[in-house]
């Protein structure tokens, strides 16, 4: 018995998510179904975590078990010729036995892209959110200060999350300006549900001037999620790296 | 009564193309529908050339006349407002009573992209055909000074297609290569059906070395579909500038 982990990108414009949900295809029983032909029976794949429906990766990663002997570097293009266009395994490797996709994951980096000119390029949207109002890149940039590091982040979870424990470390937050793009990226070893996309739209809100810095210490200590801003919509956020001990 | 030009962007992903296609809604309907919820009528609008399925447009025109005194370029925001995101109008200006967005046109830019690593990324999948065996640069460029000029592309054109005059200037072919992409631009005053689509078809197979540089001239000869390379799917393909004597 071998352990495969495969490196993964998608456009979640096509499905459902990483998993199934409301009777639409999740990424994750697209890949089983190919892996189903190519050995000949249902392997089940575990991936290093759920991306919602609309949300991109460009690095998910997930691993199964098999007795084929196909090389582990072989894998992809077995995957990669029966796959749609909209899913490509970029990397195959054989692992440790005792390598796990989502408990080894030391950290997870996602970028949230937002398209900021007047008018929008019909190409960009899927894959950007849009925002046409002037942004204060220092009010902004000092919202990123005041994210960054240890806080009780209960304010910027999704309400009604099965979650105890709501504290979480950000490691990094950045925002680099790249033509009519603004790229907001955050890395931590694990997020609340939504939790990117809610401090994406408490920056943007705090850029447009429409939210004060304070209210960021504010959402801190209240701990309620009217005291942050919107969830900003999927199809801006990609999952873009996921690091373990010894790199795949 | 007053006559306005769209400058217009779109996703051909979304549409059967410009023009209504087999009960799918092409982009010209689209605008007509909205144009009509604007001014309380329909009217029609004419564009500057048509554009298959799954073809894309940077810069495709159109115009339209109305007796609504909304400013020219104000036209843009009514028209944004209302049309669904893979369809954007970068521009809309008010031009001469005489203006025709066909007939006045002096030069067409189309582009044609490739990309050419192993493993396509899938946000790539609509806006790029995929090659990922080894290209000639060298050959290529050989291949694009043959094309350059005035030719009888009759063997360029899709077959069935009812033009009695088949020859035509290029002005332009260029071959870019930028990261992973390959972009093959083309400039002319008026081109065949699918001529972009085949001759980039035929450099590409040049460039694999499946074909030889004479084959070029054969086909400017025998004037036979068959002695041309193949049609390059739609999703390459980029209707990127149209040319007027005044810029809109």
């Amino acid at each position: 018995m071998k352990r495969i982990a495969l490196v993964i990108q998608y456009d979640g414009a096509d499905f459902s998510g990483w998993q199934v949900q409301e009777n639409a295809i999740g990424v994750q029983n697209v890949i089983e179904e190919i892996l189903e032909k190519i050995v000949g029976k249902r392997i089940p794949i575990t991936g290093a975590g759920r991306t919602d429906k609309g949300v991109h990766a460009l690095c998910q990663i997930a691993h199964f078990d098999t007795e084929l002997k196909i090389p582990g570097d072989k894998w992809k293009y077995h995957f990669n010729a029966k796959l749609p266009d909209s899913i490509r395994i970029v990397r195959s490797k054989e692992v440790p036995r005792d390598f796990h996709a989502r408990y080894d994951a030391l950290k997870k980096m996602y970028q949230y892209t937002v398209y900021r000119d007047a008018i929008r390029p019909p190409q960009y949207r899927n894959y950007t959110a849009h925002v046409s109002e002037p942004l204060s890149m220092d009010l902004m940039e000092k919202g990123v200060h005041m994210l960054v590091g240890t806080h009780d982040f209960h304010a910027f979870m999704s309400t009604g999350s099965p979650v105890n424990n709501t504290i979480r470390t950000l490691d990094t937050v950045e925002i680099v300006e790249k033509e009519n793009l603004l790229l907001f990226t955050y890395e931590a070893q694990s997020f609340l549900y939504n939790m990117v996309r809610i401090m994406t739209g408490t920056l943007l809100e705090i850029g447009m001037g429409k939210r004060s810095l304070a209210s960021i210490e504010q959402a801190f200590s209240t701990r309620k999620r009217e005291d942050a801003g919107i969830t900003m919509p999927a199809q801006g956020l990609t999952l873009m790296k996921i690091t373990y001990e010894e790199e795949l």
